[in-house]
């Protein structure tokens, strides 16, 4: 008897998170530092805003349905653009939209794979890409990343067997905020050519890289569509969550497959949004460099203030974009941890073992920390609290 | 060796049949009439407009990510309204935001079925349902209907078994046009309750239903969440199809369920829609019922206009909220036809091939009429080119 879908995965951890501070207050000189989600709590800047509301008036088609895969312009704005940033070729009809990168995921995998087929993820990962694999009948294998949280294409290549469909990277890293360096992404991709399989490649923090230039050349490779699948999210770099707009870069024949998905589950991304991420793609590029600074500013302070809680024994494992993980020394697991800094130390973030396969010994240790919408000062008291709580 | 999810389905009907009009012109003189969709193909109301513009400009959390299930005011009002239009209790808890109802129907049947589970679906249906069943490898299970499309629950009896979850009803229906009797819903109500499965009820038609007040009275069972799970789609009442806005109303322990699936595939339906779709039902009643006053003359306007095709063998089988569906008399199946009435008659239709089990003969006789979009004097050139293509 097999079991309905939702009930082969766990309760979203964010929701989860968020019941935590039910009942609980916080005092007016020790308001909570809300580290748990990896989204802007702020609106869109002023100018897009203005243009979005002119086109809530006047654009009729903004509130129609549109094509299953997406706006015809953003889909070749987004061509353009991303064949100029990674010198690679990459035409419209290999551009979709989605409503969201959560849904760029889901529609890969549906294309992909079947009923007890295996996609491998680095751990931590992210839980999304767990729970839709649940929900698809996909078995999660699970591979350990090296130093630094950075994932070895040689050791996935032990856990390529025939079942195996992708092996699904995520850089800047959720949860982990590794910069996975241009070789692993291509050895990665080889090691998935060699074996006929998938790489999924999620660029949703893209934008707050801390390095200069393209972070891979897959692009470049005349013939990345055999392998390669690019998720991209436009939630962060122009805040607009709300809006759900994400995209999927794969061989057209690829695209015939999400289009089923997408008309099934969505029948297009919102259009509002779609217009919303042309319009910051052709003129927020200053902007979002203007982002990029303070972000990289907020993991320097990360970076910076680190070394008081690892003279206590505290492990800094990744840190970049949105994202600091980093393991504990406390006895008690994370999962305990994390609920018990909500009342005692005005901290909500996300413990590892919402990133881990149940029982990895791993995810007891290890905490995450989202710190991008927190400011210096914020990450100096969020430094200052856990410390407290470390004996 | 599992086919992956997406290869087991057919390709979306409406981003097909939207390809036959490549390459064709249109005479002025005998414009495109296009009855594919059931989508208004104008912007919701100037005041609408106004408060969303409003709201973009000054309202920060429509950009932002809202709750999984939706906006707490949106729920509760939805929980209100629809507790007074059909006389029953229905509370918050018992109701969540999708992004429009297909989603919510991918979620439903994902709470309650594993791959090889079994639903039933009238047959003719509405291809995202049969969609999402193949993709999520639930057998649809076609029930023929009685006289004027109307499903009958004695039938469905003889085809349920320990492997069915769940009974389909769409009434309104899509692609049937059906309106059917509140008799009919409950005995199926009655039927599902006995051998504990789920009845889904997707009203995302009920506002252009031709009978004055509750379509049915399951509301009115105070243990309805046991088996009822109720889909609605705010896109045609308040013409927002481009903003993805639905709902699903089943009992807190389902949408649990349905929480997972959102969170994994939406994170949440676009906020902007939501707001948007709140300040409808608070202040667009008269509008819609001027709007449901329009599409009920349509609808008269086909009924008045069909003898003359009935005269040459056509047969009207189902004429409601958006739809007519019809047999034609003529030698050629229904996709052959279809394709061939975009040249030769300037009629973009979707033949009764799209809403059957492949190989089913009353396909081939069937074609469904969109009629929404079409005024009175659109709809007599409708009949008139019926007619002349008619031997």
């Amino acid at each position: 008897m097999a079991l309905p879908r939702t009930a082969t995965t766990f309760a979203p951890p964010v929701m989860e998170a968020r019941r935590w501070l039910e009942g609980v207050s916080f005092p007016p000189n020790r308001p909570l530092l809300n580290v748990s989600q990896a989204a802007p709590v702020d609106p869109p800047p002023a100018p897009l805003r203005e243009v979005m509301a002119e086109m809530v008036l006047s654009v009729p088609s903004v509130h129609l349905y549109g094509p299953v895969l997406g706006l015809p312009a953003l889909r070749e704005e987004i061509a353009a653009q991303w064949s100029s940033t990674y010198a690679g070729a990459i035409r419209p009809d290999q551009v979709a939209v989605t409503a969201g990168c959560n849904q760029a995921y889901c529609a890969a995998v549906s294309t992909l794979c079947g009923d007890g087929d295996e996609v491998i993820l680095p751990v931590p990962y992210y839980f999304n890409h767990r729970m839709w694999n649940d929900m698809a009948g996909v078995v999660t294998v699970p591979l350990t990343c090296g130093p630094g949280l950075i994932p070895e294409a040689e050791r996935a290549a032990t856990l390529v067997n025939p079942r195996t469909r992708a092996i699904v990277l995520v850089s800047p890293n959720n949860p982990g905020g590794a910069e996975y360096p241009a070789e692993t992404l291509r050895a990665f991709l080889e090691l998935a050519r060699t074996h006929g399989i998938a790489l999924i490649v999620d660029e949703t923090y893209r934008d707050f890289d801390s390095r200069q230039g393209a972070p891979h050349d897959l692009f470049g490779d005349p013939d990345w569509d055999d392998t390669l699948i690019h998720l991209y999210s436009f939630s962060k770099a122009y805040r607009l969550t709300g809006h759900r707009v994400g995209a999927i870069l794969a061989a057209p024949a690829r695209l015939a497959g999400v289009e089923k998905f997408l008309d099934t589950v969505a029948i297009c991304a919102p259009q509002l949004g779609q217009h919303a991420a042309l319009w910051g793609m052709r003129h927020l590029k200053d902007w979002v460099a203007a982002e990029r600074r303070e972000i990289l500013d907020r993991r320097a302070a990360i970076v910076e203030g680190f070394p008081r809680l690892a003279a206590k024994g505290w492990e800094l494992l990744g840190c970049g974009a949105y994202f600091a993980y980093a393991t504990h020394p406390l006895a008690e697991p994370s999962d305990t941890l994390a609920r018990r800094l909500v009342p005692d130390a005005g901290i909500l973030l996300l413990p590892g073992t919402m990133f881990m396969p149940e029982g990895d010994p791993e995810g007891a240790r290890g905490l995450r920390i989202a710190f991008a919408n927190v400011d210096r000062p914020g990450i100096g008291a969020l430094i200052d609290r856990l410390d407290v709580v470390t004996p």
